[in-house]
């Protein structure tokens, strides 16, 4: 039986973690009353500190957000956690329980943990984790930790949804720092260098400050320029997220942890949080938090639009199936055909 | 001055680079005529082996995406590539040129490269790709490599695009193959293990052969079961692309290269093209072909769809950023918005 979004929204507000699971539940199978106990709850979020911890695989993110929850746990902050990861049918997870090492925190209270699988969520991850990210927020979280794989066009996107954004890297993944692609240099306001014990960590530290320098010392060309490129409804360059000021002089700090011993993990921890005042007064807050409901928002109309006009397709032309079949075979071409929809749909 | 639509499609067909630079250009701008001239190539594509390259970033992919070029040129096949890449304002590709690397085929007539910033094309990276896949195809390609980097939901879209799937691991990113996580594994049809000569290759490789055992042995859930539950417009399940069969029984070789040497690069590329010949003769390629038409078409129809509602936000409701605000402050909230506007549109 599922509870009345009235009782339901009351009781993720007071924090109750069984009502907060319930509504996640039900956001998950798109039922109509959680997305309205979400517009309820809108109103009273905006108030956790969302921090998104990206990287490559093999970074040990999970280990490390392992250690921010004991961090902020030990401080009396309440933390809400949202795992992105890839899944499988036969693991129900990453392969070697990452999300295992966190249930240490799970007989916490103070602590909620939901991962989120990739597979379930494909077209919807950044909209699947905004909206878990506000009910978090909602249900009094101090803190809240996106953990995200990669460094693709998702991350991008989630990153959009954070206050602060981590970037954690690993000593010996190339000959190089290759593997912090400018993308996701601009993006980070914190670098971890984890592992920081291994051989060449050193090297991966001096790398990434040369970056740094060197993203400094470069003019940028004028952001009017960059938006004028930019496609319809994509978000907003990353690099025009810090109002061209880089957060009123923020400049990334490069912190070395071992997240399997905690080595690091207070002056990481302590960086982020200078990150969050470093915000505040500099109201880059208030910018941050638009571009963060601009992404939530963007993501919901992309999802509720596409489901619409598939809806109106099986209804007209056939199921999608059968259409991609006729498409396979070259009877018909895939620009003309959602062109004609797109026009029907919104004419 | 643009070419003539009819011009440029008979010159792309006859394989002259300068059109299909110029018709890839115009998509870039989604000029009216460039799609027009895509629509009429269309029935002239499926003929190229279109292979999905990709792995974690530092995995050294372009260079053996460079290497398989080599083997193929060296074979009389021609070859295009389109490279999935975050780029940089102030580095205009990859910090350390991966790209320059492959520039030693600039002057081969045989061989087209394609590098597409993700940054450039958020909201459509995998629009962008599927477009530049069939313009090379129709322009003659024998083979096309698609390099990703990263393993997040990107990549599965971009795979969706591909006949034969490349995931490029390297040894210790770990402790272990952490790196290779399961959703990854899934769409996997050929493994690399790349920097093959280094420490903990021979474990590496020996536990990617356990995972495909492991996949091997576990019972999947039913197909049913699992169509039910992916969202609307939401690309097929990875694993169902195989049809069940794990396309009549193949299963991924892990293959050991050292790109930089090219030590094992023609195991690899025999490998490639026995998977070929495997989709070829199960029917499978049929299959893929569906899954890569579905993609496409979804692809374009939500861009499509997005542009068309913000457009109509602007004009009814205000420009985005101000939307943004006014969601930011809490004066309405996402969710009632989207599904208002979505509503209106599709009345």
């Amino acid at each position: 039986m599922i509870a009345a979004p009235r009782h339901l929204v009351d009781r993720v507000l007071a924090g109750d973690v069984r009502a907060t699971a319930q509504l996640m539940r039900d956001l998950d199978d798109r039922l109509p009353e959680g997305i309205e106990a979400l517009r309820r709850l809108f109103r009273h979020t905006g108030r956790a500190h969302v921090v998104g911890i990206t990287g490559p695989p093999g970074a040990g993110k999970s280990t490390l957000t392992d250690r921010l929850i004991g961090w902020h746990r030990a401080r009396g902050r309440t933390v809400g956690v949202v795992a992105v990861d890839p899944t499988s049918p036969f693991t129900g997870g990453a392969i070697l329980g990452d999300r295992i090492r966190m249930q240490d925190h799970a007989t916490d209270p103070g602590v909620f943990i939901r991962s989120l699988g990739t597979r379930g969520h494909l077209g919807g991850l950044s909209r699947s984790t905004a909206e878990l990210v506000h009910v978090l927020d909602a249900s009094g979280k101090d803190v809240v930790l996106v953990e995200t794989v990669g460094v693709g066009q998702d991350e991008v996107e989630i990153a959009e949804l954070a206050h602060t954004i981590v970037v954690v890297t690993v000593p010996g993944l190339g000959d190089d720092v290759q593997a912090i692609k400018a993308g996701v240099l601009e993006i980070a306001d914190v670098f971890g260098v984890n592992k920081g014990d291994r051989e060449g960590a050193d090297r991966t530290v001096r790398d990434l400050q040369g970056l740094i320098e060197l993203r400094r010392a470069v003019q940028r060309p004028p952001p009017d320029h960059d938006l004028q490129h930019r496609p319809v409804g994509a978000p907003a360059d990353p690099a025009a997220r810090r109002g061209g000021g880089d957060a009123g002089g923020w400049e990334p700090p490069v912190v070395r942890t071992v997240a399997t011993t905690g080595a690091g993990i207070d002056e990481l921890a302590q960086a982020i949080d200078r990150h969050r005042a470093s915000l505040d007064a500099t109201g880059e807050r208030g910018r941050r938090e638009a571009s963060r409901a601009r992404a939530t928002f963007v993501a919901l109309l992309r999802e509720r639009l596409l489901a619409g006009a598939l809806a109106r397709l099986e209804r007209e032309l056939g199921h999608l199936d059968e259409v991609a079949a006729r498409i396979a075979a070259r009877e018909t071409d895939p620009w003309g055909l959602a062109d004609e929809l797109a026009r029907r749909l919104q004419a």
